[in-house]
C-alpha cells in the first residue's frame, strides 16, 4: 500500500517519480487563466481564517457541501467562521474519490506544512493550525504567489477595466510575478442579456466612442483592446454556450442591434448571428494583434433560480451543457482561416465527451506559426480531476500532439489553488511513467523529461509570448 | 492469476476484500426499483425448470442469444425447454466480457451451489442440478428473497393497479420482506399512444373521476395517489425519452388534452408542452407527498416492428437514444425548484455519455432535507456492468459526493437477480480499495465502511423512509 | 520494466502472450476494407524511399507535422525526400502516445527489421537502411502484401470503375491474394454536391442507362451491381454525415431528383430525404445480393478551405462531427427490417462516444441468417489507437457478443499498414488476459484461443463469405 498523499502522490511507476521530481517539480508556473484580483494582490491581503480562505468564495467546495445536505446556514449563511469550516472538514472527510479531498490536502501540505488527514476529528487542530499561519506577516497574497513559484498571472478583466492595478503592480519592483489583464468582453458580446444596454453606455465612455450600431461597437472595442494591449494583454477569454457559426450580412448585424437598442430582445437566429459577427470581429482583432483566443463553452449558468436571487452568479449551480454541435466549432475556425485571419486558439468544453471532436478540430488549423497554434485546453472545471484529466491527457496525446500542449491553468478565485498545477504534472509523469513501464515508448529520460518541463512550462513561455516586465 | 469468480471475485486489493467481507456482504437489501410480480410473491411462485427462470422472459439474455446468430425458435420459440437451456449454455460459454457471464455464474453459486463453469459442455450437469433445486419445497420465490436477504421490494405499478396483492402481504406476517408498490403512471403521460383514450377512461373508472380535461385528469391521478400513499407507496418511477421542458399555460395544455380526445394525435410541441405540464403536475404532488421522483430516459423502444408484432414490449429491441438536451433536463427541476416544489428525485439516463451532465445537475438542486436529494441513479440496464458501474462511480464521486449514494437496484423481472446488488457492492470496494492502496485516501478502515454501508444499505432506508410494515 | 515494443508488445500478461504467439499471431489477414490501389498492385509498384512510402499519402502523419509546428513544405511541399524524413522522424520521436509512434515501429520491426527507436539522432541510419530495402527486387508492393500473409483485400470503388485491375489480378495465377473490390457509390448519393450532375452523366455512360429520374437511376446502379458481383464484390461501403432517417414519397424524390437537375440544389430537408431513399434502395439491393453494408458516419470532411484548395480532400483536414441521432439509425435499420430487407450491417462511426449506441441498435436487427449479422465496425480512423481499441473491444463484449466480431480492417492508403491488424490482435489478446487473469473469464485455453482465432480471422471469412478465386 502506498502512503497517502506523500511526496510520491500519483506517481504509480519509477519512471513517474524520476520525471516529476527531476523535471516538473521545479518548473516555475505560469497561471495563464484565473480569476483572483490583482487589487488583492496589490494590497497584499492577508487573511482573518482558513474559512475566510477557503470556503469565502469556492463554490465548488459549497456545492459539495450541499451534496452531502449541509443546511445553508454553514455555507454561505451566518453561521460563525469556525462552525462553518467544521461542517467542510465533516464533509471532506467523507469525499472519498472528489478531487477537492486531493486539492485541500496539497494545500494543508504545500502551504501549512500539514501533513495529516483532514475529518472531523482533526477539524479544531487543522483550524488552529491555519489561523496561526494566517496571521502571520510572511502569509499575504503575495508570499502565497512566491513561494509557488509563480512566474506568470494572467486575470480575467472587462474591457472597461481601468487595469489600474495591473499598472501599479507593473511598476512595483519589489513583486517579480507578472500580473497581466487577459481580455474578457462576454458582457459586450451577450446581447440578448436585460443588463446589455447599460454595459453598452459604460463601455462608449470607457472608450470614448459613442456606440450605436455595431460599428461604433468594434471601434469601442478596437480602442479598449489598443488600450489592454498597451498593459500587455496577450489573451482574450470567452464564455460561450457553444462555439457557434452562423454567418449574416453587416446589415443584418446592424439591422438586430438596432432593434436591441430599441428594447428587442433576438431570438436563438438573431442572437447566434450577433454572436458570431462579434466572434469573427475579435477573432481577426486577435490575431492581427498576435493574441491567444480562449473560448470556454459547454457550461449552462445560474440553473437554480431562488439560489441566484440569493446569492448571484459563480455560487456553485452550474452544470454541463451537452449541446454544442462541432461542426460549428469548424465551420467558426474555418471561416477565420479562409481570410488567414486565424489567432492562435484554445477550445475548452466543459462536457468531457467533446475531448476527440476537439482534437480533431485542433488537428485541422494548425500551421508553423505555433507549436499546436490550436489547442486543446486542460481539462475544465468540472473535468478538472485525476480522471477528467487523465482522459483529457490521453485523447490528446492520441490525436494531437501531447509534446506541444501549453499545459495547466487554475482557472480559480483562490490565492492557495497553485498546487493544481502540481496535480497536474504529477498526473502528466504518472501517464508518461505508465506508458514508459508497459514498453509503450522508449526509457528515454532526456528526450521525457524535455517533454514534461515542456509541457509544464516551456510551451506556455513560448506560445503566449508575454512581454518582459 | 485469481482464481475465477471465488469469493474475492472483483476484489483486487487487500482493503476491497476487508471493506466488502467485513463491511458490505452482510448488508441487507433494499431493491427500491424492480419489475416484479407482487403476485407471484404472494401465491410463492415455484419453477418447473431454470429455463423457466433464466429464459422465461429476461430479455437480456434474449438479446445475447440473437447475437449469437441463435434462431428465434430456441429464444422466444417452440423448442424445448431443456433445448433452449443448451443454446443458451453454449452462447454463455463464450460470452466473455459480457455482465451476463457475470450474473449467471453469480445466480448459479448463490442459489444453486454450483461453482463451475457454465457452457456447452457442463449445460446437462447444470440443467439437471438446478432443476433439482427449483423442484424443492425451498424454492419458491419467496425463499429465493428470503435468501438473499431482502427487507424491503418496491415493485412497479400502474395508476389503475388495484394493489391486491400488496395489501395480501402486507398483511401477511409470516413474510418479513416489505414488498410495496411504486407508481408509475406512463400510460396517463403518453398522450401521443393510439391506446392512450381507451386507458384514460380505465383510469377514470379506477378512480371514480369523470376524466373529460387535463384538470379532471389531474384530479383522477390525484385520487390515485392518495390511493398509493395508504398503500405505503413513496416512490415513483418515469420512462421518459428525455427529460423535456417545454412551457405552456394552462388554456394551451387543456386545448392539447381536447384535441387529443377529438381524435387528433398532438405533434412533437404539443407532445412535449403536455408531458411537461403533466410532469410539473406530478413533481409538485411528489413533493407534497415526500415521495421520490425518479425519471428514467434516455432509450429508444421497440426498433423492431416484426419482432415487436410477434412478441410486444420489453422482448430485447431497445437502444440507447442518444439525443437527451441536458439544459432541458436543468430547466425542468429548477421549474419546480423555482416555487419550492422540486422532491427528492433519482436521475437514470442509459446513456453513459450523460453521467457528468446528470451528476453537475442533481449539484444545482440539493438542500439539507435529505443527503443529496437530488441523485444520480445506478447505472442502468445497458450500462449496468462492471466498466458502466465503475464509470458511474467515479463520475459521481468525482462531481459530487459518493458517500450520499443510494446505491444499487435491480431493475429486473426475475425472483433470481438479487446477486447484482453484491455485483455493485464488490465493484464499489474494488473501487475503494484501489484508491486507498494507491494513496489516494487514507487507510482509514471505519470511515471506510461505514461509507461502504450506508452505499449499500444505509443511504436508501434513510432516504426513502419507508412506513414501517 | 517491460522492454521497449519487443515481441511481447502490449501483452502484459502470461494469457495475453500465450493467446497472441498460440493463436493470433498465425492467422492470415483478411483486409476487408481499404483505400489501396488495384492498379499499384498488378504492376507490383515499387518505391523510391522511405519518404515516398511513409508521407506520399499519410494524412494521419501530415496532421502529426503540423500539430508540431512543422511548415508544410516538409509535409506536401517542395522539400527534398530526405528533409521530409528528418523532420519527420523529429516528430514522430516525441509523440509520445499517438498510435502512429507504435504503428511506425512495428512497420519498422516486421518490414525493415529495425527495432530500434526513430527520432531525430536515428533519422539517417533508419533513411539510409529503409531505403536499401525498398530499392531491393522484393520490396514490391505485391511482396509486402505476401509478406504479411494477406489472404483477402477488398478496395473501394467506384461504380463507375472498370475493375480492370480486380480482373486482371484475379486472372494471375502467380499471386496469391484475393484482391476484390467494394461499392462505393457516394458520389451518386450526393446530389447536394456541384459536381453531382457530371457525374450521374458518367455512371449513365457506364451503366448504359439514360439517367433522367430517380428511377432510372436506380436502374443504372443495378446495372452496375450487376458488373461488380460478376468480379466477386460482396461489399458496399458508405459515407455518410449520419444514419439518416427521412421516409418520403417516390413521386417526392423524382421531385427532388428532377429539381437537382435543372440546377437547384436541395435544402437539408429534401436532401435527407433523397438520401434516405437512396440508402433504402440500395440496401435492399444488397441484401439479395447477400452483400454486407458498411456505413461509416461521424465525420466532417475538409474544414480548412484554404488547405482544401491546395491540396484537396483525404489530406488531413477532417474531424469528428458529434451530431448523429441515433433514434435515426435505428430507425433506418428498422425500416429494412419492417420488410425483410436489412442486409448484413456494419456500423462505424468518428465519434466514440457513439459506442453503446451502436451496440445496442445491432442488438436491436439479430438474426440467424449470420453471427452478429448487424455489427459494430471495428475503432475507426481517430478511434484506432490503444484507448480507443480498448473501448471499442469493451463496450461491445459489454453489451453484445464478442465473440462473433469480424475484427480488424485497415482502412488505408498504405501497403505497410498491416501490422495494424497485428496490433489490434495484441489489444485484442491483452483484454482477454486481463480478465482470465483477474478471475472474471475461466482460464479456457481452448476457448479463449478459438474466440481469438476467430475475431482475428474466422468470423470475418465466414461473415462476408467470399466466393473462391
Amino acid at each position: 500500500m502506498k502512503p497517502f498523499m506523500d511526496k510520491d502522490f500519483l506517481l504509480n511507476t519509477e519512471t513517474a517519480r524520476a520525471l516529476f521530481h527531476d523535471a516538473a517539480e521545479s518548473c516555475p508556473i505560469i497561471d495563464y487563466h484565473c480569476h483572483i484580483s490583482p487589487k488583492e494582490i496589490w494590497e497584499d491581503l492577508h487573511y482573518n481564517s482558513i474559512t475566510q480562505v477557503w470556503l469565502g468564495g469556492d463554490h465548488y467546495k459549497w456545492r459539495l457541501m450541499r451534496c452531502a445536505g449541509v443546511p445553508e446556514e454553514y455555507i454561505t449563511g451566518g453561521a460563525s467562521e469556525h462552525d462553518k469550516f467544521l461542517k467542510w472538514a465533516e464533509v471532506l472527510g467523507r469525499a472519498v474519490g472528489n478531487p477537492l479531498y486531493h486539492w485541500s490536502h496539497l494545500e494543508l501540505r504545500r502551504f501549512f506544512g500539514y501533513e495529516g488527514v483532514l475529518n472531523a476529528s482533526t477539524a479544531e487542530e487543522v483550524w488552529k493550525l491555519c489561523n496561526e499561519k494566517l496571521h502571520r506577516q510572511d502569509f499575504g497574497v503575495r508570499d502565497l504567489i512566491r513561494r509557488s513559484n509563480v512566474e506568470t498571472i494572467c486575470t480575467t478583466d472587462d474591457p472597461i477595466d481601468t487595469l489600474e492595478w495591473h499598472e501599479k503592480l507593473a511598476a512595483d519592483e519589489s513583486f517579480k510575478t507578472a500580473v497581466l489583464p487577459a481580455w474578457r468582453p462576454d458582457k459586450a458580446m451577450n446581447i440578448e442579456k436585460e443588463t446589455w444596454p447599460e454595459y453598452i453606455d459604460k463601455l462608449g465612455e470607457a472608450s470614448g466612442v459613442k456606440i450605436t450600431s455595431f460599428r461604433t461597437l468594434k471601434d469601442a472595442l478596437f480602442k479598449r483592446m489598443d488600450y489592454f494591449s498597451e498593459h500587455r494583454c496577450v489573451l482574450s477569454d470567452h464564455a460561450l454556450d457553444y462555439v457557434m457559426y452562423a454567418p449574416a450580412s453587416e446589415e443584418e448585424i446592424e439591422a438586430i442591434f438596432a432593434a436591441r437598442l430599441a428594447g428587442s430582445i433576438p431570438g436563438e437566429e438573431a442572437k447566434a448571428k450577433f454572436k458570431t459577427a462579434f466572434m469573427l470581429f475579435v477573432g481577426r482583432q486577435y490575431r492581427a494583434r498576435g493574441w491567444v483566443m480562449q473560448l470556454h463553452y459547454g457550461c449552462r449558468r445560474d440553473n437554480n433560480v431562488p439560489m441566484f436571487d440569493r446569492l448571484g452568479p459563480d455560487t456553485g449551480f452550474d452544470c454541463v451543457d451537452n449541446s454544442a454541435p462541432s461542426v460549428q466549432t469548424a465551420q467558426f475556425l474555418g471561416a477565420l482561416e479562409r481570410t488567414n485571419d486565424l489567432p492562435k486558439t484554445i477550445l475548452y468544453s466543459l462536457n468531457g465527451n467533446d475531448n476527440a471532436a476537439i482534437d480533431t478540430i485542433c488537428g485541422c488549423f494548425q500551421s508553423d506559426e505555433a507549436v499546436s497554434k490550436v489547442q486543446h485546453g486542460s481539462a475544465w472545471w468540472f473535468e478538472d480531476h485525476l480522471e477528467g484529466m487523465t482522459n483529457h491527457t490521453k485523447t490528446l496525446a492520441s490525436l494531437g500532439y501531447l509534446a506541444g500542449f501549453v499545459g495547466m491553468l487554475t482557472d480559480s478565485r483562490s490565492f492557495l489553488s497553485y498546487p493544481r498545477h502540481e496535480y497536474f504534472r504529477r498526473i502528466l509523469c504518472r501517464i508518461l511513467g505508465e506508458w514508459v513501464e508497459e514498453g509503450l515508448y522508449p526509457d528515454d529520460r532526456d528526450t521525457l523529461k524535455d517533454i514534461v518541463r515542456a509541457v509544464s512550462y516551456g510551451n506556455a513561455k513560448k506560445y503566449f509570448n508575454f512581454a518582459e516586465k
